[in-house]
């Protein structure tokens, strides 16, 4: 009989947990740097906090939990709702019940990240899990654009911590796009569409772009040649790594269509002072870049104002995204609180980590006490003497001979196994596990080996 | 409308967050240091797996999850079952469904830890949660008893570094009390009413206890005599703090009427491997003690050999415990699996170091950069080049006066606000809130200054 985690979820061995754990610390730490502090809320929320809170297709996808006892008994003799509480699909709307429950005890500006588990009963399929991890940063109550820069610095000192190498962000503003169409002349029926069209220009196949702009605009009307003019050089762009700047000032034919001009006021004052900073002191990858792309869209609706996504060369999808979305959150507090975020694609980024993860790396550390013919008790001496100088230090109990003891250490990935222990001056008979060479050290030699 | 977490569950602000992440965090280093890893495993189980396995009274109190789509349309109209999944409600069952999985890929002998959050739909009461977290450790496949001196001494060694104070382990076996009572000659039909009434001294009322015993074995018999005996020297030697090894000695009239002798022999030998290991090397608290309880039951019954708990003084329930349980673990793999447990209170030891901690402490290591008049952009410099030198820099970017700055970062629980940075040479003016002083320092002089 197989049994497992049920379907389209997941055990995390070892080697993953460590690796998870690391990459919450890191992201953690970082962000702490900036002043955002963690919080946490209960998987379960209510269902009416879940449903109609602008969680758009997700909200379909909400796991639900029975009533209990009378209640349940009484929802079945009346036809009621079975259920009363789901588990939550992602971490913006438990943030905005947060802030709601709390008003009042947080600080103005509310610094916070959020990383913790999700869960959506979508159709399992590769890389997409029904459990699955979610990484949320987020301003609550800043308006200015002084917070969009902040939260960007803070992504890019968390990519050039994690090393994943060359990156570019997108950025543009949610309101661009659609001022954009309606100055081009597109009726206003079609903004929607055509918005969700031009955003499949990140799947790269601009021919099938092309030919479902054909299907909705007429072939040379002019809202045609605009929107075609438009893709043909976004899409141009999106293969070089122009700086922003020069960017917003090719796309200055553009900006005279659109009828509200803070738009252009915003992006331009983000990327002028994300390009100063960088220029200055940030420790970000050289080839990396922050371009301005005004056909980027960015699929949640709630967005307000600036929005935008980074991606990682050799890696098909952004791997994090984020916007300002000013109207979201008041949803229970009963007010407008504006508010930027940026949601790290974590499970992405865990995975890339793994691959290039050697499979030994978070192993490596232990040793494996090679368990001698005689006292248990004084072997468990021995193992306390080597931990209280802190080494991770496995022993071995059972009644196996040397042999197997160090295939098994090999086996689990450890590099040293410590055969002998002298309990008066500590020093030590060990054997490097990949040369099956053994050496005489001291303690402090032998900490000198593990830690080289 | 007041809006907050279902009933009986939590949200966790920032100082909380963080003061769960640092117990995760230390309780996992120790066991590290014992060769045991961390895994995981989703909140969500197939109900196959979370019922009839041991769970007891844990398993009328699952979290039911409401299948989907035409499932539920299904299960509603043939009047099936509703649910198909559920909330883990501990941490036990999902390592047993762990181990059957991953059959094969997992060490002969597998240690290792579990923290996570568990559901259980118990009646909300003070300090009893509807959402809470375990933590768990075992040892799986390891039958001597070197593995319970092992996860003892490990768990002394967590006690020691999170430094609880005063604390007393108490050790027995599940098999000794039913032996101890059949050897009085306490009928067959009485053994586990007597033995849920001697569990009960752990409220500390022996007369409560005494009248129970009284209704149950007819007062001046031969079995009545010899339990109450045991009853008032079990409950003299809680009081006292003596050895484990003594203990066992003093009870020796009682060990010729138990049938079988391994028991006391495993009891001795866990008992005297624990005190030679105390006695030379492990830092624990000299004033704790472990000692031989011969009336300590343990709730769970699938316990099969020795078991423990541990108190600490001035804290009335146990803040942990754990024991052999060798047929639990192969419910799903089809063949006993010996395996060893240790339980940490998670939630227990968090609310002591919650009134513990001082309010500010895990906040004071955040600072304010103050927001002078002058350009945003410049300040977001002198802030990047404070956190390149590591330190946690909070910018303030709203437009308010120099005194609501300061009363904000004091209401913060910080400690010190950065006032000016020059950026060539990285000399600060800092403000100290307590006392409200101005200083001139160097960089390298404030980093003494808030570490010292």
């Amino acid at each position: 009989m197989a049994i497992g985690p049920p379907t389209g979820m997941r055990d995390w061995l070892p080697q993953e947990t460590l690796l998870r754990q690391r990459l919450m610390e890191t992201i953690g730490s970082v962000y702490q740097l900036y002043g955002y502090l963690p919080i946490d809320t209960p998987a379960i929320e209510d269902l009416d906090v879940l449903l109609g809170k602008g969680g758009g297709e997700n909200e379909k996808l909400v796991f639900k939990i029975l009533k209990r006892g009378d209640k349940l008994a009484q929802a079945e003799q009346e036809g009621k709702d079975l259920a009363d509480y789901g588990l939550r699909f992602d971490l913006t709307v438990p943030l905005a019940r947060f802030v709601a429950t709390h008003q009042g005890k947080l600080p103005k500006i509310f610094r916070r990240y959020h990383i913790g588990p999700v869960w959506r009963a979508d159709r399992p399929q590769l890389g997409r899990y029904r459990e699955f991890y979610q990484c949320d940063i987020d301003v609550v109550g800043g308006a200015s654009t002084a917070y969009e820069i902040e939260i960007i610095t803070a992504t890019e000192r968390v990519l050039a911590k994690l090393n994943l190498g060359k990156y570019r962000f997108r950025l543009s503003d949610k309101r661009l796009l659609p001022l954009l169409l309606r100055g081009f002349g597109v009726p206003e029926t079609n903004i929607g569409p055509i918005t969700i069209i031009l955003d499949k220009l990140d799947k790269g196949d601009i021919t099938q772009v092309r030919r479902e702009l054909d299907a909705v605009l007429a072939p040379d009307s002019e809202p045609w040649k605009n929107v075609t003019a438009l893709l043909v050089w976004a899409h141009a762009l999106r293969a070089q790594d122009t700086d922003g700047d020069e960017r917003v000032t090719h796309f200055k034919e553009y900006w005279n269509s659109i009828s509200d001009p803070s738009v252009r006021a915003e992006i331009e004052n983000v990327l002028a002072g994300l390009q100063t900073i960088r220029k200055s002191v940030l420790a970000v990858n050289p080839q990396s870049s922050i371009v301005f792309d005004p056909i980027l869209v960015r699929g949640m609706d709630y967005y307000t104002g600036p929005i935008y996504e980074a991606v990682v060369e050799n890696f098909s999808s952004s791997i994090l995204g984020g916007g300002r979305y000013d109207r979201l959150l008041g949803t229970f507090a009963g007010k407008d609180i504006p508010a930027i975020g940026c949601s790290i694609g974590f499970e992405r980024i865990l995975s890339l980590l793994q691959e290039r993860e050697s499979p030994g790396a978070a192993k490596a550390e232990r040793i494996l006490l090679v368990r001698q013919a005689g006292d248990l008790v004084e072997m468990t001496r021995h193992a306390e003497q080597l931990r209280a100088a802190g080494l991770a230090v496995e022993s071995y109990l059972e009644e196996d001979d040397l042999g197997k003891q160090l295939k098994y250490a090999e086996a689990a990935g450890m590099i040293w196994a410590v055969k002998e222990v002298d309990p008066e001056d500590l020093s030590l008979l060990v054997r490097h596990l990949p040369t099956r060479q053994d050496q005489a050290v001291s303690l402090a030699e032998f900490q000198a080996l593990l830690y080289r």
